[in-house]
């Protein structure tokens, strides 16, 4: 299992050859075996096959040709709304208009997220979470007919792959765990930390090409911008608010 | 790998025995490998095994037994502090001051706490998810001297089992997942959807022993109240101020 896990990369080209619906219920039957809050199991899926709903998605993920090019994608949603109509039919008051709830099942459905995708790898599958989903949560929760109570949190190509895509680099193990209490990082731990992953060519290659003086700068000036960022924030609280959770 | 997920317990008893560190750090490095947005692997994790961490934690995760009794425990947390500095030190202004950003970490530390469980697993060891986490963030991050732009997520208590616990309900898989779009549930579905759950003895022992009319009531007035979750997201939500994220 750890060698299957070290020796995963995401996949973002897949061949077009279909992913059987019957192969799909599995695995997500299989993933529906992470914990879960109470065992409340507060997620819903949505699967899109269909040519015109990956036509109305796409822009919501900003048309990345990963998006287009997968045969499936699965939208997986934090859901109150189930739960909240059992207890209503049940003569129990559902106390879950509130950002904790959303959290607990934002929780729930990002396990079952990450449970399906290793379950999908082990068959041989590729992956790609998009991070669009939380940029456009609201227009992807209009068209896919999401009710109140209902946020998506993560999307995910599903394919075949049709690459022999290379591992991304990782931060060294050490630095990412801590000893009982949070050590914070020094300067020299900074960039004891990132030396590889500035000395790797391809991130030399990526930060000339975008006339940056450093990686950092690829982050802050071009790819994750505190504009945006700012933009998306506000909106995914807004969205928030229309289903109910704030 | 799919009967070993579907054969998954939550394990709330352990030996007491060790877990050893560097097998531990092994668990990490494959959860590392896990999706991280823009390859940014927002994300913290703090291992505790000092008695007198465990006893200072012990009523942030409400006392429960599990939490004592399990030789470590390990907290992922969403973590913008150290991506922050490295910007800060190259000359790059981070704009990661916000909700979305908290979210785009949070979920960065979820995948990587479920890869871990199951890799963990695989492993011989069992595992459980504190939902209290969320609700006692702020202290559990004094204790555990986060600093700002680190939030806790998750919680796990790990050790090698010592019980044979039973496997519990999951509602019928068909009714999880949409295709194309969310069918929103009729109330003849939902009745289907939990008839299982309900007939169960320990559901109905459950409900009687609380002195509950039913199993919803169990949740909404004893489990999951409204109170204690408006409660929780108020404080929730004032840490992500604090923490920088609002």
């Amino acid at each position: 299992m750890l060698d299957f896990l070290n020796s995963r990369k995401t996949i973002r080209k897949y061949l077009q050859k279909d992913v059987d619906d019957a192969l799909i219920t599995e695995l997500l039957e299989a993933a529906f075996r992470a914990s879960t809050t109470g065992n409340m199991q507060l997620y819903s899926i949505v699967v899109t096959r269909d040519e015109h709903q990956k036509e109305r998605l796409s822009p919501t993920h900003f048309n990345q040709p990963t998006f287009k090019n997968a045969p499936v994608s699965l939208t997986f949603c934090a859901d109150f709304n189930r739960f909240n109509k059992w207890c209503e039919q049940r003569n129990a008051q559902p106390g879950y208009d509130n950002f904790l709830s959303f959290l607990t099942a934002a929780i729930d459905a990002l396990l079952v997220a990450q449970t399906f995708c290793i379950a999908a790898e082990s068959k041989g599958l590729g992956i790609c979470y998009l991070g669009t989903v939380t940029y456009n949560a609201k227009k992807i929760a209009e068209i896919l007919d999401l009710p109140k109570f209902v946020v998506p949190v993560a999307t995910i190509t599903l394919g075949y792959p049709d690459e022999n895509s290379v591992q991304t680099d990782r931060l060294p193990v050490e630095g990412l765990i801590h000893s009982e209490t949070y050590k914070d990082y020094s300067n020299e731990a900074i960039n004891n930390l990132y030396a590889y992953k500035e000395s790797l060519p391809e991130n030399k290659k990526f930060t000339a090409d975008n006339n940056k003086e450093t990686l950092a700068q690829v982050f802050t000036d071009i790819r994750y911008k505190k504009a945006d960022n700012e933009f998306f924030s506000a909106s995914f609280l807004e969205f928030l608010k229309e289903q109910g959770f704030l």
